[in-house]
């Protein structure tokens, strides 16, 4: 199967590392937000929201959204919880980080340091909703080192892939320790070496 | 368990239609999100993150996230596909549900309909991205009942809630007819009677 997907952002990687870490076979092919790659007829013909990451089977089938794409190569594995309410618990997290974290968190970071905005010309909300998000973040993860359970699941995997590049979007990671701790926790865990994607 | 819910909201609706259609026994417990009942100290106890619905069960543990909460319910019922990929194409469009239609079309119905604002006032991103939501859903239900394979499935649910009172947000569901006859089938499907939530 093929993996469509734009290695600067947190969705695409996801996706990659979910893959690696579970030893899916697939071939990646990079395409970029920046240069209009998932806009062109032929990609918007495979993803009509024309949004990176796209899963292409090899039957042609596709499936995007990249939480989706994670919970289907996952299923069955240590990376989905067994008990009933901690698999839903890992699913709020799925849905919450969609919702109220990567709009601000990673709108955040694609506007500073890809467009080259200046921070002082965010919006106002996403900088408030963004800090919100990582301050609810770092409450959660006050005595525990994965955010469902005692270990590694689909959650850390979705919400650590903004988080831990959050600096870039103007967000001090420092003011939240919980949270710098477990970014270093779940890297080591997925493997994700410093300076690498 | 209770289910803390506000009647007019869509996120909140899906967990009522869900619980009602397998028939899980709740209590419902009216919180107005209008009023503040869900900025108050006892239910950001319960709920960090401030949102409705949430579902708290009888031990105390809770559990937010419209679509992670019709998720639990729905585990290994007909609301969500035996097939691994139609299950995972329903998760598709739980996650694009929250991503790229509940922030436009819900949001221009709550700022028209119940905050009062004037239709020249909503922002032009809001309206602009609602009707690309209801066009790519007019687009997916040309030649089909349902969203997922041939059946009602969570997938239907998540996104009839808001689509159906579109025009509530100022956007013309007559422009979209595939979704028109859509809800009609899914609101017959949920039993919901007309005029009532």
């Amino acid at each position: 199967m093929e993996i469509f997907g734009d290695s600067i952002s947190g969705n695409c990687l996801k996706v990659k590392w979910t893959a690696d870490l579970l030893g899916v076979d697939y071939r990646w092919v990079e395409t970029s937000v920046l240069t209009g790659a998932t806009r062109t007829p032929a990609f918007l013909a495979m993803s009509p929201a024309g949004q990176v990451p796209l899963l292409r089977f090899d039957d042609g089938r596709t499936l995007a959204q990249s939480n989706a794409i994670i919970l289907h190569f996952a299923e069955g594995s240590r990376l989905i919880p067994n008990d009933g309410f901690l698999r839903a618990k890992m699913l709020e997290w799925l849905f919450w980080e969609q919702y109220s974290h990567e709009p601000y968190v990673a709108v955040a970071r694609f506007q500073l340091h890809y467009l080259g905005k200046a921070a002082s010309d965010l919006e106002p909300k996403i900088v408030e909703r963004g800090k919100a998000a990582l301050k609810l973040l770092d409450d959660a993860l006050l005595n525990r080192d994965f955010l469902v359970g005692g270990a590694l699941s689909l959650a850390d995997v979705a919400l650590v892939a903004y988080t831990r590049v959050a600096d870039e979007g103007g967000f001090a990671l420092a003011d939240y320790p919980a949270v710098e701790r477990w970014i270093a926790g779940v890297e080591d865990a997925l493997g994700i070496l410093d300076g690498n994607p």
